[in-house]
């Protein structure tokens, strides 16, 4: 295959919070491809708060990442050529293929068809890619939320807590939203329609997070970290469950935060769980269809913030940390070919 | 009913570490009986951790204490005299009743019946009362243990964690037990015969401990606090448990530590629960009669620290905070009708 990729690599391990210098643009012919191997051309990619962890100087969630590799994040692509069987020139899909124009796969991994057209593509890695299968699947799965809960989102307003509180209100249960600010917490009450809000940056947060938790809180669905777990713990009622979905406020720390209010676990049998959504992988597909049906009768909302160019890309991931970025963060690399 | 009764009460809200100053004895009339009550006199008190949580100054299971009231703690006593038609004068039982030489009972909350007498009294408020009902329902309804599977105790000395590293060991699971000092240590080797004991006192206790969890850990059953919890949580196996039993470290603590690593549980995908095993009140003769077959087959062991007088259950319990108790603390109060 003739031509060149573009790519982002790590250019060091990072410290604190990420800066441009951190990432270099990479140029590389396109190999030919192996037996077995195609090629996608990317259209959208994305960048994802859990990354950081991957990239040095904090608690990972898994291997790190060496200078020199691609950074991860999930594509949507169309197959440019294949020497896959099962994977033909021009299918659409939705992968973990990183921040790159062209992405060889051998068809293991996260990789999906997009299964229909109704729905914008850059929203199958977004509301319909991993931040909203992490949202219905933490609320489901672990949470086992039921009808007439109330359920509390913090980060209400990014990927993951939107889609939260929208499927919890779906579902019947109370909504409240905790998020950064007038113009996220106002998109949070009347355009995803969660019951409540609270705005952690006001000076009042704790007394207005107390008005609104008043009835007790059911499922804390939290994309933090420990400290905002910590200050829910008080409000969380018998029986309640604390899904851990990410920790936005901690990856850049060296040393975290502890939390603290360990004896709520025992007062009120509360339980607490991690999840990884790729564990869920076989089921995204029924959920998948809800949501799409939810987003296409209007019911479900989502909003995006689309940067121009792979080399947009690090910037947009610098924003997620400061609570600058409103919105599933999206960089369009590449021609929507449908 | 002529006589007089004795009783120990909170004379202060306490602050920190509890001190004899904290307490006092009081000696009122016995009263007389109304309809439905009946009157037990003790033989032994238990002194309890947990019950710090209710003397002030430390975040609380459950309402605080006032100055005058009686000390939480468990009894085995026998029916004096009896206006309820369910419990007859004469009658052994265990219960809810606190540092008293007298209870007046209308039947209701704790209190069950000894159901055999093959095994010494005391025990059923040690290793079949409270403690050993919280191993058992904190492995088998929280934890889900299951054969094959390693165990971690904290406080694997004490009347909670000995008996849940030997329930572990007889349900064919690996109990690895953390105790504060060679004889301790000696003990939950040698007696409770856990596989393998690491001593945190040792400076060495985090290289021991990762030796120990060398293949990882799939419930952690602690019984300390925050900070423990969080030097284990590295050790801990994909869909690992960690069963919230106590925090003994913590109760003198206003402030107590916070627990980082918020990580593990996404990595990790662990699951922490708090329990009160009160909740299980009903399957406990199953569980009792499961724990008692094992003490009378030789199989499980526990061990005492007996104290004379109800007068000495002050110094008893404040000496539970400190790492100085050995087993369950057991005040004899009366004596023995059996």
């Amino acid at each position: 295959m003739a031509g060149t990729m573009r790519r982002i690599v790590l250019a060091r391990p990072i410290a604190g919070a990420p800066s441009a210098d951190d990432f270099r643009l990479e140029e590389a012919p396109i190999p030919d491809l192996a037996d077995g191997q195609f090629l996608i051309r990317t259209v959208f990619c994305s960048v994802d708060p859990g990354t950081r962890s991957r990239l040095g100087g904090a608690a990972s969630y898994a291997a790190t990442l060496k200078p020199g590799e691609v950074i991860d994040g999930f594509n949507i692509g169309h197959v440019a050529a294949s020497r896959n069987d099962k994977f033909a020139a021009g299918e659409v899909l939705a992968l973990g293929g990183g921040w790159a124009d062209h992405v060889i796969s051998n068809g293991r991994g996260y990789i999906q068809r997009i299964p229909r057209a109704d729905i914008p593509l850059s929203a199958w890695i977004g509301v319909l890619g991993v931040p909203g299968m992490t949202a219905w699947f933490g609320l489901h799965r672990v949470a086992q939320m039921k009808a007439g809960e109330t359920v509390l989102v913090t980060s209400a307003a990014g990927p993951v807590g939107a889609t939260a509180g929208q499927i919890a209100r779906l579902c019947g249960a109370r909504a409240i939203g905790v998020a950064g600010g007038a113009a996220k917490c106002a998109w949070v009450k009347n355009e995803a329609r969660f019951a409540a809000v609270v705005d952690y940056k006001s000076p009042d947060f704790y007394e207005c997070l107390k008005a609104v938790c008043e009835g007790g809180v059911d499922v804390l669905f939290d994309n933090v970290g420990a400290a905002m777990i910590e200050r829910i713990l008080p409000f969380m009622k018998r029986g309640g469950r604390i899904v851990v979905s990410g920790q936005v406020a901690d990856y850049n720390n060296p040393s975290p935060p502890g939390m603290a209010g360990l004896h709520y676990f025992i007062t009120a049998r509360l339980r607490m769980e991690g999840l990884v959504v790729f564990d869920d992988l076989r089921q995204f597909p029924e959920a998948q269809a809800q949501v799409a049906d939810w987003i296409a009768g209007g019911a479900l909302t989502y909003r995006e913030e689309m940067f121009d160019g792979l080399e947009a890309a690090p910037a947009a991931f610098a924003g997620l940390f400061g609570g600058e970025s409103f919105g599933r963060r999206i960089v369009r690399v590449g021609a929507d070919p449908t």
